[in-house]
């Protein structure tokens, strides 16, 4: 019988969370939990039933896969830092460079999740799209297996590829998020609950994915309801800023569908 | 055995479209589509199976109920030209007064339902919001109890509040889909497909109503990741509007939770 994958996690935030607890379900094997911060790493290792460690000379040496899931501009630096050169090195990130790791192994690549994650929110794993990429072909296999035990949707992307869809994701959920966040203000004022736009929200979702988003923009900018635009901007002149971004989107959306 | 209910729909677009559905589904009777476009009230009229007009002089006068559903700006127009002083009228606007319909007939409100709508995709409506208001108290309970037909959510809100869910709802819909537009632009460039963030968008949605937006925002600007947000901008070089959506949300969302 072929033994478990060995798995120790670099990070403790969101993802490391996420990953860590599909790769236990999966039958995987979490070792250790690397993080510079002690309590991040014991939090997550009870979670893990796994050891912990903030030295990076204390990583454990016997794993098969060594997970990178800090923020961007701290994958170089713990990279550099990592002392098993020929151990499987991959980051999470879609905006980082995959070479952000030759500086710590001689094998690397990446394992990208496009997903938002949180930390008290639990997410199907294996819905999850996940976009590879390694440096040394010979590592694609190994790496495409693991992928593949996580999550049914498996795909290998270049890093301008990954950064062309996390740049998208920051749009589709951050700034979706965002909007949804601003209409909770609006509703707030006047005492109303976000409760109410459920189900807008969900049938917003819903065709977009059904019929494409641009076949299925509609209001006041698309109709270029000029009586509206302006109710809505007077509405919105003690919220400076978000007059501004209710007038810049909407001009945006009318610039869109009249070209 | 009391007689259905018998509506007479002025207004063939997307709101006279689904709620003339469901007016049908419910079992009241849609007498007649009035619109000025002979064509959009013929095509209605043939899928609700009734009569059809392009002459406010010709609009039936049995009806219990008639529904403006036309654009903001052409409310009070028709309003006026509506010849039966005595008929329960109602228009279906989130931001346009119940008075405007004063010329119109005695007996007015609003049937405001907050749902986004597009011809050829069919919606639920049982599940559909209504906000309803009345200007004289004895026709509440006709038009409670016309709502109640089609929709299981029913609400009473003021012009005020009306208009407050309605600009809430341009952004969580409207901008939320320009959102979604603008992701499949970017993928577009690159060939990749908007299929591959139908996870995230479900799963944004999904935690924006489990748990609220605000405790929800993820992603480099809430993080405040200047090395991803810069190489975002840089992305974004050649679409100087798209990149200064991006800078202005960013900043936007940064400034929200600093405070």
């Amino acid at each position: 019988m072929e033994r478990d994958t060995r798995v120790v996690l670099l990070g403790a935030g969101n993802v490391a969370t996420h990953l860590g607890r599909a790769f236990t379900r999966s039958g995987c094997s979490v070792l250790q939990v690397y993080s510079r911060t002690i309590s991040s790493a014991k939090n997550l290792a009870a979670r893990l039933d796994c050891a912990f460690t903030d030295r990076t000379d204390s990583i454990k040496t016997d794993a098969d896969l060594y997970v990178i899931a800090v923020p961007d501009d701290a994958i170089a630096d713990l990279a550099a830092r990592f002392p098993l050169k020929d151990k499987m090195l991959v980051h999470t990130s879609g905006t980082a460079g995959m070479h952000d790791l030759q500086v710590g192994s001689t094998r690397y690549g990446v394992l990208y999740p496009l997903q938002t994650f949180s930390k008290t929110v639990d997410v199907d794993f294996s819905q999850v799209p996940l976009f590879l990429e390694v440096a040394r072909t010979k590592d694609r296999g190994f790496l495409d297996a693991v992928a593949r035990r996580i999550s049914k949707k498996v795909f290998w992307a270049s890093d301008d590829q990954r950064r062309q869809l996390h740049l998208a994701a920051v749009f589709a959920c951050n700034f979706v998020n965002h909007m949804y966040a601003v209409a909770e203000d609006i509703l707030e004022e006047k005492g109303l609950p976000f409760d109410l736009l459920h189900p807008l929200v969900q049938e917003t979702a819903r065709k977009a994915m059904a019929a494409g988003p641009s076949e299925m923009q509609t209001g006041p900018a698309r109709r270029y309801d000029l009586g509206v635009l302006e109710t809505h901007a007077r509405m919105l002149a003690a919220k400076p800023e978000y007059r501004k971004m209710y007038n810049f989107i909407s001009k945006n959306i009318r610039e869109r569908y009249t070209c």
